[in-house]
């Protein structure tokens, strides 16, 4: 399975992150290798990398190239935790990243004792490891989903949390492609996801590429196909879930989900586990990334607008848990509500 | 006071219609003059004129321009009649045109014993009147609706239903336009309205150009401001409202009044008694127009998908009633399920 982002191992201690470009589909398709801590830095802010499970990994090539530049550094430790901090302000909401270079660190800290090129490596296969894991994950989560699709469905979704979002498969599209493997008569409405039009770039782009009948309909669409009996479920992947149910998607899933509940169309998200974020009890506690105005007043290089205007620009807004019908993870799917418990055994 | 739109006389029995060219702005600003009946219709379809008051004004000016063709045929007042049809035909979801052209013919039927030429002078004077009525009722529109918006007010709109959508002042702006000059700390939140963005070309360059502060957000994002206090009321227009109340607007307000009600925001709809169509009972009987693929994949005359994709593209959605908090009209704000009494003793 192709790997929309992976660790280049050109030695055991050596090596660079290899990702799909997304800022230029459907145009191109490119791969571009990321050799710096400040060139990954600026390929997750500049979202060629995107979607919370791949920057997660983003994340963690990140402190394997933050080690390899600082292999012969005295305070190699510490000089890695302040890169590590600095690639994981690069977006504030998605949460996978943060947990991503974390449990970098977290290896890190276990093998202080040992040589900077022992640790090195072990970093780069733990990189490696998360990539085949996020992969397995996504497909137990596809699974899982695949149950509470109907037959025939058209599955109604937002923004890309597809292949393209993860290392492969995807989580909402996961779930997608794993009912599409059972049922080839299942459709997709993707939303257009205005600002930056990941379901009109991303989305269709690979589920047609797949064979899945995928039609594509602006973000202000959605509630009248639901009305007309167009729409079985909503899925949505999610950048941050609180423990409380409540899960911080791109901008749009919000209104998507009050859509939903208005018609009783079922509304789940899709999302590994390690998009539960188990130290904020509610997604009032999220932080809402604020990008920046010509995402909104520029469309394929050229303003739909009068430059007279103001512009406020939040890349993700928080759909409340009751407004949830169920949360697919790779260990079942919960209700919202009992999101909480994958944290109190494990 | 500047018209959208506006016959301009040559002398009793000749002219021709001049219009704005909303489907350059905000990029260019320039008017255009219709002298045929089949450039009346292309003006309509390709939606150079739009917003359902001014094409009412388009469907009366190209009435003129039918009886002026066929002043010298002996079968006029058939062949206007047909044209008449032609014209209507142009878009299905706006009432206003079917109006207006009604009243032309109904003219054209009191006075089908006078001559051509007195028949096209009488048609002529009288769409320069509902020209001016039209301007008039606006202005009722606005004052009425002024009432209900509070001291500092963030209005969301949809669309545009502003002057450039009317002969001037607009229906849901005339409201923000008559409010604004009492109270100049109102402040508009303005849909971008996807597919064809009239959101983000013409109501931002008519508020701005007007001095409100406007500001741009994309149609995901109304529910994540609303949920933030951020806004206070929202006003759209519609292009035809049922007996019951049940108003069809651009595509994307249905998913906004389901917001809106979801934070307890009111919902208003500001429309001419024009735009009522007491034919019907319930919106459920309001055609919707379907137009085409390439206004949701071509953005600024470059695709923003694969060509792989399906589309549809309705141009219209239909609130219900249960959604409206009232409908400002130009005889007052009546709640929907009282709308049908304007027909009652008028």
């Amino acid at each position: 399975m192709e790997k929309t982002i992976e660790w280049i191992k050109t030695s055991d201690t050596t090596g660079y992150s290899r990702m799909i470009d997304q800022t230029i589909i459907p145009y191109e398709y490119k791969k571009v290798d990321i050799k710096t801590v400040s060139d990954m830095y600026d390929a997750i802010k500049t979202m060629i990398v995107r979607g919370a499970p791949a920057i997660g990994i983003a994340g963690a090539h990140g402190v394997v190239l933050s080690a390899i530049e600082n292999a012969e550094e005295s305070d190699f430790i510490e000089k890695v935790k302040k890169q590590a901090q600095y690639i994981n302000s690069s977006r504030p909401t998605a949460v996978n990243l943060n947990w991503a270079i974390q449990k970098q660190l977290d290896l890190i800290e276990e093998n202080k004792e040992k040589e900077n090129k022992e640790i090195i490596k072990l970093l780069t296969e733990n990189a490696i490891k998360m990539e085949d894991e996020d992969i397995e994950i996504n497909k137990k989560i596809g699974e899982y989903g695949a149950t509470i699709i109907p037959k025939g469905a058209t599955i109604q979704t937002h923004c890309n949390a597809g292949a393209l979002a993860t290392v492969a498969w995807g989580t909402a599209l996961g779930v997608v492609r794993s009912a599409y493997e059972k049922d080839k008569t299942i459709k997709v409405f993707a939303d257009e996801t205005r600002p930056r039009g990941q379901g009109a770039r991303l989305t269709t782009y690979e589920l047609t590429r797949d064979g899945i009948d995928t039609t594509l309909i602006t973000d202000g669409m959605g509630a009248h196909f639901m009305k007309k009996g167009m729409i079985d479920v909503v899925i949505t992947g999610a950048d941050r879930i609180a423990l409380n149910g409540d899960s911080a998607n791109k901008i749009g899933t919000y209104m998507l989900a009050i859509a939903a509940k208005y018609h009783n169309i079922p509304f789940y998200i899709a999302a590994p586990k390690s998009t539960i974020d188990s130290s904020i009890k509610t997604g009032d506690e999220i932080v809402i990334e604020l990008r920046n105005k010509e995402e909104v007043t520029i469309v394929n290089d050229k303003p739909i607008c009068t430059d007279k205007v103001n512009v406020i620009n939040p890349s993700f807004d928080v759909t409340p848990a009751e407004l949830i019908t169920g949360i697919i993870t790779e260990y079942g799917i919960f209700k919202p509500d009992e999101i909480y418990k994958l944290f109190e055994d494990k």
